[in-house]
């Protein structure tokens, strides 16, 4: 069952270490067929040496496992709210990349301040409010779905493919498990390069317009980056 | 004598550069065999690249070197201090792996500032007292070991199993050396962490709950985290 | 046509990757053949893994493509501004390293704090200035080359071989493609030793006569470092 | 010629790059046969994946080249006021390394702040005094050995094995090429950590009492670290 796209997912699982964006087994990628409503995932707790794409789970959109003999991932309710809040997403990403934790953790949404943030993400990536008490001792998984969700009130996802869970850590998406995870590593390298910035000039303050240009210029009717 | 036990340490050792947690010789690992009450530990001072099950130091809980043509690490009498003070510990892990030891010689705890420090940590990674000049003229190693267990009134050490040894770095332990050495891995990542999350944000403060659910979903009683 | 040149400005991309300066496809190197004008430059978007000399684009100093199955870099008429203001540029590097880069979203020219520095720049790393609405509306591009030349107004480039362009990134160049990768690599280098620098002493100045001391025994007519 | 001795400072440069501590062609050792007087030092701006023990130059200690094809590294009148100076020096390292370079841009001593920095060095790490523009116009080179000489007045170069030349870099040395090379190892990390150090908290003072006991217990008449 969805033999490719498990390939898929479990190279992408591979691919976050390549990347030096997990250490340990931290990290999970998932990805969706839409035609099905089903959702490859990383087992839980899995080492990445180890990972086979047999070892992948199949869920539905409400978590059952449809096929796999492990566990999926503890994090699988917030990939399936993800999935089912933004209906262009095709894949998703969870890391505890050390810059954009540390961002998560300071309760900052990372700023646009330069064209490398510009050229992926349209706008900050924001930080998701404080979840309550009941939140958290509920479906806390679920509920953090939620609140990712609430943070792109007015804003488009697939322009901004990146959020920051507070106190936790960053999701990346795409429309495939390889854009979602070309996301995840621009997300950590930007938090990266703000920190830095920020250190060196705590007031700097972007061009609106080149925000605009480059966003553009990638991703707008009429790009024209890359081989067309 | 404690063959596996001796592979065991001497890969675990191997482990700590594999992980980047050491340079030249710093570091050691030892475990103990809790039926004999016999501790298995790296000898001092052997470069890595040498370094074979064979070298592993027997040793007593008194100090007596029981096995072994070397001298066992210099850190030994601590090690053994920790095995007496917290009767679960299995392997104790030692380091001056870079940001834990930039946190030690600061004298500060590290603060519990997300869910990556909250899946392994319950609580803040103490940092030891100053040791008196008496401390230190006398049985400086095993003293170590006495500033350590008095870090610990009140606190469970494995739900938090790492200490912060004031100006000097940092001592990780677990059930076994596997366990030890991954609390070590963790632990200089959230020291990092840690680090860029205040100069981003010197004022944030952690979420109760979430110190609660996070170490509760992968330690406490119903936990679901990981392959069951 | 040029075969040589691909060769050396293919390498020279994929030393970029080497020496750490680019993640994922971000990063170019052009070069040109001053007899006929043209100018060798990286495809857009194309992975360091799959680039060969041959996907290497031909393209005369209005920006017309000679040669060359591919679009050229996006960042292209930048790099042909680059040449027509300076003639004694042979090569011509773009990378989004961090540290440089982060200078550049800070606004901040990089100081020479120190010989690591002047042994290959003379002056300060001048940052552009903002660029207008229209400039970005317009021919963005060629319109960046003009503010880089703006900033090397009473200052020789051949002798500060580098600029931060405002809130984007970092350009260097030499006589050759190996000579203009190399003065990358020492940016990123000084761009990230100055961060460090300044973090320990905000207010430290350099002492003017080692700049000339260090500029000159590298590249002035007595020069005496390297082999003759 | 002293074929020995040129295989080890060969070798000894070549760990200068695996320990990370220089790129490109920075950094240079050399070694004193004491019983001839002569020096086998690096040759000036050779690449390290070319070098070869053949390539080294042998210098009597007024500078003039006994044995080699090769210009000897500029820096050779430095090394030669090093050995000089401090007649228990066997060996000397230059490097630019990252952290050691920012302190010395910086103008700081790096203090004493753990027993990371107390296993190696017993006092701060001097920074030296600012030469004067007639030292600095004439025979440069010997000066930066003079102020080095001068920061050690009333210090024991063999227990402080490195200083930070003011604008410039770290010079380290010890008994042999292999010692100097660790001592700029240690040099590197201690540099780092105590920036880490510093920005977690600015107003740490480091236990006297620690610092003899642990340069005691590695280096002392009773010394029980590694192997006897």
């Amino acid at each position: 069952m969805l033999e490719q796209l498990k390939e898929r997912v479990c190279h992408a699982n591979l691919d976050l270490a390549v990347h030096g964006l997990v250490i340990l087994t931290w990290g999970n990628v998932s990805a969706i067929d839409r035609e099905s409503g089903l959702v490859v995932i990383k087992p839980s707790g899995v080492s990445y040496a180890d990972m086979r794409p047999t070892d992948m789970v199949v869920v539905d959109l409400d978590g059952n496992v449809v096929e796999g003999e492990l566990r999926p991932s503890s994090d699988t309710p917030t990939h399936l709210a993800i999935y089912k809040a933004f209906p262009e997403v095709g894949a998703v990403v969870h890391t505890h990349s050390t810059y954009a934790t540390a961002w998560s953790q300071a309760c900052l949404p990372i700023p646009n301040l330069g064209t490398t943030h510009a050229d992926t993400f349209h706008c900050d990536i924001p930080c998701t409010e404080e979840m309550s008490h009941e939140q958290v001792a509920g479906a806390y998984e679920a509920e953090t779905g939620s609140v990712i969700a609430d943070a792109f009130k007015g804003m488009n996802p697939m322009h901004t493919p990146a959020v920051l869970v507070r106190h936790h850590g960053p999701f990346a998406w795409g429309k495939s498990a390889e854009d979602a995870v070309h996301n995840a590593v621009v997300l950590e390298e930007v938090a990266r390069m703000a920190s830095i910035t920020l250190a060196l000039n705590p007031k700097v303050e972007m061009n609106p317009d080149l925000v605009e240009k480059h966003y553009e210029r990638k991703h707008g009717a009429n790009a024209y980056y890359g081989q067309k």
